[in-house]
């Protein structure tokens, strides 16, 4: 798989994952309903204003819950797709280079979202984000267990530590090393939330003891990880095309640390990607080859994970220059 | 009760709490006991420098924890006051006026705690902040049910917001209001920490109908308010004896939105506590008229969370000068 070729960079090869992840991947039926109950979702809560940027993004949150968890039911989905909806329209909105403006804005932006988090009633000044939130917090507390809700609401404050993380080395990227920012990664591509998820959307639940070991960690963080350069490279390769800065992202800390050209920086992040894809595909297979079956789900749940970062990198909202 | 009358500064009235919390109040007999295994444990992860300050720290933990779980035993005492003595360290070390300077290391530095708090791997560089959460969060582990583990953890990442929230206002308090300032207070005073410790601690555990009912979330938030007012209280006169900016605090808050002196606005404060020490003591004592044994444990705890906090501020840390 290589970059569209568009005047400006030059095509640069994907991640080879056809040993790994070779699809065509498994969708559910349920996709187009989705794509509309967001736009109603958005209408409801205007998250977002400019009616390309809200079309654009209804259409890959929903294809990609749809390929996330190709076999859950539609309500399970459907809370999903908006979360998932909420956090790439509040990073888009108050996120990445907004943030990085007045980091103090954001840090004021976020207070309201870690009130509700933490059992906090509404501010009097909700906006759309605010209710959003309270609404989904409310729906996903009805749906999980209550350990599922904590992990979820957990891993939500994770996003927002991971949003202000960006804030602050956007302007400083020379402060960043790698070990930091593969450790924040999982977060803020919200590969983390997706498997906290898992167990909500599709109804099952992790032995505690399973979830603590290794055999579920590794591939945990080769798919969070496998998600993060994905994500790099195609945003990477969008940005670029729009003479956007890229100083927060995998290429561009290689480029630095090693003192390499772009074209060389890409391909070590590539085979980064094929490395974890690897690694993920092996814990994956051993899970799903044992005798338990909350751990073959688990590994069904991080498979389909990881297929859906693998199509949405092919989105428009990666073509879009 | 007045604050001890010293130069620079003049006797104001604390709160009259007597017809609320009126005390004596009761004590572990272990704290002794803590107090000494605090000081190894800081001997082992040396989380703060100066004998000094070492020793007042260790001595404010342990009898603090004493009074805040008076009838537990030794184990969940002493893994309360390690994580609580943490947790002071912490904000002392890197919170406050040192994160105000640089609010970008501050994240840096919380990065690696959000890493273990989400099950992450602990890095390769760990200092003794990081090694002894890690051993912390061990401990936490084996003694919490998952829900309780969860909630602890929740907790702790709201600490660290409030931390950051902080480091971004100390230099810019005109962009405070009084609803986000008493919003985020519970989380930097960890008095939220605390009643997510109190049923890993004494070992029981709310039926979660009645944790999100109003029953027990008003008299929550009330002693979550009177634990901060107490201690905006002791720390204004502590920090204006020593001639410390008080920008952040309930107090200067109070003068800069309602244009008072500092006497008119600390009476304006007292009044709130004594306010919100009412309203927890009428919760608490319908809590502890129900049937539910739980609830009843719940409203004990509570209770003595408020003690501890209103025992708290008479101690030497804070009337150093």
């Amino acid at each position: 798989m290589t970059t569209t070729d568009r005047a400006g960079i030059p095509t640069l090869p994907m991640p080879d994952l056809s040993p790994t992840f070779p699809g065509p991947f498994p969708t559910s039926p349920h996709a187009d309903h989705i794509e509309q109950h967001l736009a109603q979702w958005l209408h409801r809560f205007p998250l977002i204003g400019p009616p390309n940027a809200r079309r654009t993004l209804c259409n890959i949150v929903a294809h990609g819950v749809a390929r996330t968890f190709p076999t859950a039911d539609p309500d399970g989905l459907v809370l999903c797709a908006d979360l998932f909806l909420w956090l790439a329209a509040f990073d888009d909105t108050h996120g990445e280079a907004t943030a990085a403006g007045s980091p103090a804005r954001l840090v004021r932006r976020i207070q309201g979202c870690i009130h509700l988090l933490s059992d906090g009633e509404p501010p009097g000044d909700a906006d759309p984000f605010d209710e959003a939130l309270q609404v989904l917090l409310v729906r996903l507390r009805t749906r999980a267990t209550t350990a599922q809700y904590l992990r979820v609401t957990g891993s939500l404050r994770d996003v927002f530590f991971g949003i202000l993380w960006e804030a602050h080395h956007l302007a400083e990227p020379e402060h960043v090393r790698m070990q930091s920012y593969l450790a924040i990664r999982p977060h803020t591509v919200f590969a983390r939330t997706l498997i906290a998820m898992a167990e909500v959307v599709l109804r099952y639940e992790l032995p505690e003891e399973a979830r603590n070991s290794q055999a579920v960690r590794l591939p945990e963080s080769a798919v969070c990880d496998l998600a993060g350069v994905l994500n790099d490279l195609g945003s990477y390769a969008r940005e670029s095309a729009k003479d956007v800065p890229n100083s927060l992202n995998l290429i561009s800390l290689i480029t630095r640390e090693q003192n390499l050209e772009v074209p060389a920086a890409w391909a070590a992040a590539s085979l980064l990607g094929e490395e974890r894809a690897a690694t993920a595909r092996h814990g994956l297979d051993e899970l799903a080859a044992g005798d338990s079956t909350p751990l073959a789900q688990h590994a069904r749940a991080l498979e389909s994970i990881a297929c859906s970062y693998v199509w949405h990198i092919a989105h428009a909202r990666y073509r879009k220059v």
